[in-house]
């Protein structure tokens, strides 16, 4: 929801004072809206954008060199009134007459109708072009009647880019609307967004599902379907866009991937990904695509796809530069470096594990690879616990981190054994892959112990107890060298210090290794819980160490957890185990 | 929270395809993350920048000419591995070095480092910064115990630029110490992220509560407070960031005003009009400010400011051009107009409008402002449920619109009266302002019929109900011209065609016009209800005009409530009304 305002009542008109502070080199304010920080050069056609606002950088931050010469600022999803669209024209208008233009809502198109009717009785030569891309407001047939939404960047920009060419008012009303004619958009949402100062959001999405053909101003859609996959969705967004396709496509489209304002940049590379090579499996080239935040709607959960079919002009238009608040384009520093060539990768030569080890090494090597898928499952169910714990007082990443190391480690386990490789080398492979996937303190943490207990076991003969717990120790000592951690601050090591306290105890008394585990283990499971009552001493925690007392480590819980399962494991498979 | 994946697992590498994809320009993926499309030039430094993903533009966006020549992608919120930042420094650097630097998180901390020991142990000589700039992660004095939040992109915009200028390692390393040192932020967060695939967010913050002291991993905030006002929140993060000036300030600072995801730019912008005039009480001089999304945490909602005190070589560092994927400084395209006047606005000419009025007109204008302040006051309270009657079909922005428009006529009908206006000028302004405040189409509206209303009354005598009458039928046939609606079609007029009927029946049948009035808008609040039934056949609800079925116009239901309103006032303050 919008939650930073002061007088909502006034929202518009401090961020209006906010936006022209911050780009005061760039746009300068005026009755109604925005202007260039420059006048409009004599025999230039000035281009009026416009509409309510909330839909930043939509409109007035692409005012500027390339882009429009002023826009129109109507309150939060409201058109401007004809006064301000009539003064912003009047201050955007050189001598070459003024191309107002908006996405097509009833309340623009009549005020932008009336301010074209009054400059044109001030002598001011004037003309409107309303957007209409969004496929999912009416049907073929009705485009007319369509609201405009993301296309309003297409049109605006080849539009502007016409006008900064030299074309006359009549080519560049001429162009906006071709650019209209080639351009549509589907849009979908996922959660409505919330105007300053209200308590609830404008509408809202059910649960799990998804709006198709959302407007930009919080409409609601006009079906309601489950939540998609991201490559499910792409389909949806470019099937959808393609029913349209024009007869005599050239086969290269401008493309816009537009989140709305919650959907964030991550998520739109992971859609790109899949709207790209859908549209290239159509035959199209992409050309100078965007993906990110142009036409928003406050903090709505939602996104769409724009394709704007080129011909030479529309492309030549599209990729010109600009030079906006928001948005730039063409290079500004000169790269000195060379292209690099399209394989840059390296190689590394491989041992055959198989010539290391025997077949007693093998065998173990398998009950480790075992192992590590049943903790890499066990990790799996319990990601979003950790996950909790650790957002008590840390960053809330051990979980995830705990999945994709386990079940990178167990992969290259599977993989090591597979090439017949024994527990030292499996160990090895399951400790990198661990490492490199899991990221983090506990990932480097993980692969070093997963190494160390693989050393003292070696490639050859059947494991014993002794080795067991000279390399679980061994691991132990790694994590403080590498960690820099004590016990008692709080973390991984105040599981494993009592854990393999507790198994060399119990070898050293006589019990078969299997019972001297499980009794560890299960010392480990309480020492974990007991960390509860620590205070953290190192890590990003620190500063937190105060919030964290009365919930265990993240860290030291997950180890006892790993522990229990290996336990479990050899409680199912106890024949022909490791002596 | 975050919708959008496919395999939960696999996002970040998904995410790196779309973003390699979009980019294809600018960048190249290398095992571990990416580095410059272009090879890192004989002599030049690389500076590789990193950390776990889901801040983007932090870290991949800023990968260019001007800035980094590479940046190391870790899992979302977690540390890339010691062998991805060993890769990613490998494939950037030339022949002069690398410096490696992130923020200042454990895991990052150790990864980077274990890089860089492999780096040397190659023969490539390797450095590591840490950035520290987060005051609420550790107290003054503690500095190196800090984490790096926003101003990691001060510490890596400048050292990219030292290194860009040719700068050799042991230089690039003085400057990024420099910046960091010169650096504070201060976060605040109103709500958690969602991480992929998980179905809760990592942490709350309570309704109507702030977070101050975030990190940008969601690490929750050291303490929690009421949500303040945009001013407020400006002074507490000013001063929270002053607080650490240090004691030779030059008087000049960079400045980010910082959103992590869901905190929108609208918002953002408001926020920035109060710190910029903060900073400047306090004697700065504020250089090339960012106001934007330039380290994000997934969709959390929340904000920071960071300053960056600038000496001569950290200010040409900050304002250097640079050319990434999601930030470019510099000019890219020439303006060829001029830079306009400081006083570029117009001046309008007005008429004393006493001088057209006599007692009984202003009497009666007086009256006329009262109730428009009545009016004011009722469409505040109903503001919410307005736009939820109009979101139904809707863009939602119908109580906002009102709201608007009422306040800012009953101001300027006040302003009138103040100024001794008679009824026509009266409400000529409020009509005025109404249309030029509120918007839409319904401001436009509404204002017409004030002045048709004001028109019929004229600027003298005491208005009787026939001039009113008279005003109200000239108010629905201006409607009806400007508006291209006709009765039935599920619009005000559908109220006001009955309210004005009605109004004309009973003063036919010889009633005070008081009580036709009343009688009247008992009329029009049925005709509004009835509204329920009709499909709508103009304006932008038309793709939606099933999903209106059973819920009334909004625009009918606000102008039965505005009759209403002018009822009441009418029975509380009776004598010497109008006839």
């Amino acid at each position: 929801m919008t939650r930073l305002h002061d007088d909502p009542a006034q929202f518009t008109d401090d961020m209006l004072t906010g936006f022209l502070d911050v780009h005061a080199d760039r746009v300068a304010g005026v009755r109604g809206g925005v202007v260039r920080a420059t006048t409009t050069p004599r025999g230039k056609v000035a281009v009026v954008v416009g509409g309510g606002s909330g839909h930043y950088p939509a409109f007035c931050g692409v005012v500027g060199p390339g882009f429009a010469d002023g826009a129109v600022v109507g309150n939060i999803f409201t058109s401007p009134s004809a006064d301000d669209a009539t003064s912003v024209a009047r201050a955007a208008h050189s001598d070459a007459g003024v191309l107002l233009t908006t996405g097509n809502y009833a309340g623009d198109v009549m005020n932008f109708g009336l301010a074209v009717t009054q400059l044109r009785s001030e002598g001011i030569d004037a003309e409107y072009v309303a957007v209409t891309d969004d496929v999912a407001s009416a049907p073929v047939g009705e485009e007319p009647r369509r609201r405009g939404i993301a296309g309003d960047f297409t049109v605006f920009k080849c539009a502007s880019a016409a006008a900064e060419e030299g074309a006359d008012l009549a080519e560049v009303v001429r162009v906006a609307r071709a650019a209209n004619d080639a351009t549509r958009t589907l849009g979908v949402a996922f959660d409505g967004c919330t105007m300053p100062g209200a308590s609830d959001p404008l509408f809202t999405v059910p649960v799990g599902q998804m709006g198709v053909g959302l407007g930009i101003h919080g409409e609601p859609g006009v079906s309601d379907e489950p939540l998609p996959t991201a490559a499910d969705l792409a389909r949806t967004l470019v099937d959808g866009v393609l029913a349209e396709e024009p007869a005599d496509r050239t086969g290269r489209i401008a493309v816009i991937l537009n989140g709305l304002g919650r959907t964030k940049y991550e998520e739109l590379f992971v859609v790109w990904g899949s709207v790209a090579r859908l549209l290239r499996e159509r035959g199209y080239t992409i050309v100078e695509p965007e993906v990110g935040e142009l036409v928003t709607s406050l903090d709505m959960a939602g996104c769409s796809l724009t394709v704007m079919w080129l011909d030479e002009e529309l492309e030549r238009l599209w990729t010109a530069p600009a030079d906006t608040p928001a948005y730039r384009k063409g290079v500004a520093v000169t790269d000195r470096g060379e292209r690099r060539s399209a394989d840059d990768s390296a190689t590394t030569e491989t041992v055959d594990p198989s010539l290391l080890s025997d077949d007693d090494g093998r065998d173990a090597a398998a009950r480790i690879a075992r192992t590590l898928r049943a903790m890499a499952a066990m990790l799996a169910d319990a990601e979003d616990e950790l996950g909790r714990i650790d957002a008590v007082a840390g960053d809330g990443d051990h979980g995830r981190g705990m999945v994709k190391g386990s079940s990178a480690g167990a992969r290259a386990a599977d993989e090591a054994v597979e090439a017949g490789a024994g527990p030292s080398s499996t160990l090895a492979a399951a400790g990198s892959a661990w490492a490199s996937q899991a990221g983090g303190t506990s990932g480097v943490l993980w692969g070093a112990m997963l190494t160390a207990i693989g050393a003292a076991l070696g490639d050859t003969g059947r494991p014993d107890g002794t080795a067991i717990a000279q390399g679980v120790r061994d691991g132990y000592d790694a994590l403080i060298a590498l960690g820099g951690a004590a016990p008692g601050d709080k973390t991984m090591l105040d599981a494993l210090g009592p854990f393999v306290d507790d198994l060399e105890r119990g070898l050293a008394d006589g019990s078969p290794w299997q019972e001297a585990w499980t009794h560890a283990a299960e010392v480990a499971t309480t020492a974990a819980a007991d960390t509860a009552q620590l205070r953290p001493r190192v890590g990003r925690a620190r500063p937190l160490a105060e919030r964290s007392v009365g919930t265990p480590d993240a860290g030291a819980t997950s180890l006892a957890m790993c522990a229990q399962t290996v336990a479990s494991e050899l409680a199912t498979h106890t024949t022909g185990g490791p002596r």
